[in-house]
This record gives structure tokens, sequence and C-alpha cells, in this order.
């Protein structure tokens, strides 16, 4: 156990343009955020403010378990479902929103010693969920010391 | 990179009565509890102490978007599957826990300028997932200054 | 509404042996890491350095809530599903990291007088989504005063 003073509030915002339906590796912008920071122990608040994309933390080895997770969300939340109402902007306007509310539009990350705990096959991810690219904005919170 | 001392903490309870199944708006209760704290920057962590009922983001425009996802739930996970052997009170009783585990107990919220800095179609919910109404206890963690 | 002053950061990280597909109850570990830093009020993020487990809240009092979870998860992700190309750890691997992906790799829990402020039938599991015993590694970030 490892108990100091946490004193410090960082906060950053980053935009991420995306390219229709797939993943943005968020390390980059992320380790900038830290380092701007001088923050060295704490958590971190990674968040969008969107409601049809994700953030989230997955595999960062193999391209294919990100193009599974693709198919698999394909399959269990069809675009142009008969079921959905809602579909002003097209056919995967509520698949999108659906997808956001399975994998949630935040990640909380620890940090140790100037960097973020995650393990090795660990990488932060922005899912786009809608067909056509949008520009999408993420704000990041670090506390700590 | 906006970086502060982090000096505060500051903590809300509250009550939720759900009318069944569907969803509660917490926007009005959340922007209370960070009024009263003081805060202007940082992050929340609402928090509900039970395991049939979620919190979550959605979008808050059209009312159609929470009725497609409360259909999407109930094909998804559908009262009185035969699979679940857990259905002491009720045939809802199994579904609202898997619910519950797909969709959270808790939302973590960054905060600017003191308000939640959300996206414009951003709403926070309280999901209820058993058929009949029920009071839920929703907790707020402040942290910032 | 309370509020003090948040001056202290606490960090803990311990290893959970797996038996495999299952749960294991984090109680016991999470209450030592918080009562050793000596925090009373505040918040903890619990984190799992994986993407083929995940941690959740679920029920706590009927084991058969946890069955239920496993046969449902088992029938949405079914193991050897031709959907999946990355399979080079055998038919449990990409549905392994689905499940983390649904159900995610971290919880926030609120602290208030030195305990987890969760509801009494909730508990902490890590659940393993591989066939075969996993050690995995679970950090603990404490911010609070």
């Amino acid at each position: 156990m490892n108990t100091q003073p946490a004193a410090k509030l960082a906060m950053a915002e980053f935009e991420v343009r995306t390219h229709g339906r797939g993943f943005v590796d968020l390390g980059d912008s992320l380790r900038r955020a830290l380092r701007e920071s001088g923050l060295r122990d704490g958590m971190a608040l990674v968040f969008t403010r969107h409601t049809s994309c994700s953030l989230l933390i997955s595999e960062n080895a193999d391209p294919e378990v990100r193009a599974d997770l693709e198919r698999f969300f394909a399959r269990l939340v069809p675009d142009g479902d008969p079921l959905f109402r809602h579909d002003a902007e097209g056919p995967d306007d509520m698949p999108a929103h659906v997808r956001a509310v399975l994998t949630g539009v935040s990640v909380s990350l620890p940090v140790r010693d100037g960097a973020y705990a995650l393990g090795t096959w660990q990488g932060v991810y922005l899912w786009e969920h809608r067909a056509a690219p949008h520009t999408r904005k993420v704000s990041v919170t670090l506390t700590g010391c």
C-alpha cells in the first residue's frame, strides 16, 4: 500500500477524426495529456461527449480482434433492424446508440510512475459506430499527484 | 492542459422512485448535487446500490431512442427465458440482473466550470429493469476543486 | 451534501488465481486495500490488466445468479463461433475478448465511513472468461480523505 497526498487535478481535451465505423487508437493522445499534466500517480477518466461512439479497452496486438468485435456487434445489433423506430439518420442510427450503451462512453485508467498502468495487450480505442466519418470530442480528467 | 490543486471531496445521496421498467432522467438531481458541492472542475462518480437497475448515458432528445433500447433489451434478454434458473422473484428477476451487468451500475462524468461536461445529446438515466416500481438509492462522489 | 478536503491517494495491487471460467469474489482483497489505506471517504477504481477477464458488480446472495450469467453469456457469445477469425488460443479466445468488452475491465466504487458503499446484495467479482486457469493482476486506486 502506497499512500500520498492527492493534490492535483489536470484536464485536457482533444478531437478524433473517424473514417466511419471502426476503431481509432487513443494511445498517443492519452500519453500526451498525461505527460503535459506532470501527474505521476492517480487515475484518469477518459470520456467522449457522444451517444453513437464508444470508448473501450481491447486487445491491441492482433487487428483481427477488432475486426471480430465489429462482426460480432454487426450481428448482435443489425443495421436496419425493423425492431427500431428511431431511424431518422439512417439504418445505422439506432444500432449506433445501442452499441454505445452496451460498451460505454468512458474508460477509467490507473496511473503509476507517470504512465497508464495497463496490461501489455490493452489498448484504449474510440469505436465509431456510425457509417459516416465524424469528429468526436474526448476529454481527459486526471486526479492524483 | 489545465492543472490545479484537487483539494475537494463532496458526497451526496438521493432516492429515485421508479414506475416499473423504464428510464428516469437524473439530470436535476445530479445538477443539484454539483451546485451544493461548490465544486467547479473535476469528476463525479454516480453509483446505484442495486443489481437489477442500471445507470447509463443515452440520447436525450427523442424518447423513441429509449423505447428502442427497451425493445432491444427485451428481445436480447427475454423475460421468462427457460435458460434461467434464478426466478424466485418472477420472470423479470434474472433478466434484470443480466441487463444490469450489460449496462452497469455506475457512470463517471467529467465536471468543468461548475457543470457536467456532457455532450448536447447526452442524458444520464436510471434504467429500472424490474416490472414493479422500486425506490432506488443513488450516490454521487465528486472530486476536484 | 458533505464537503471535505480530498488530500489522499492510495494504491494497491493484488493477484487473483482463477480456476478457468467462473467468478472470484474480490471482497476480502478490496476490503484489505481500503483498510490499509486509512482512507474513510472518496472512491476506488478497481482495474484488471487483461483483455479476457472482467470486473463486475453482481448479486452476491444466490450463486445461481452467477451460473445464469455464465449460461447467458455462453449462449450470447458461443465458443468456436465460425464468425470469429481470431482463434489462435482456441475456441474460447475471441469469445473471452467479446465478453470482456461487454462487461468491462474496471469498476468504480464509492467509499463512505471507511467501507465500500455498496448495496446489501452487491458483490464485486473478477469473471474469468478463459477455459484454463490464469493469474490475473488487479489494481486499486483510492482517492479521498
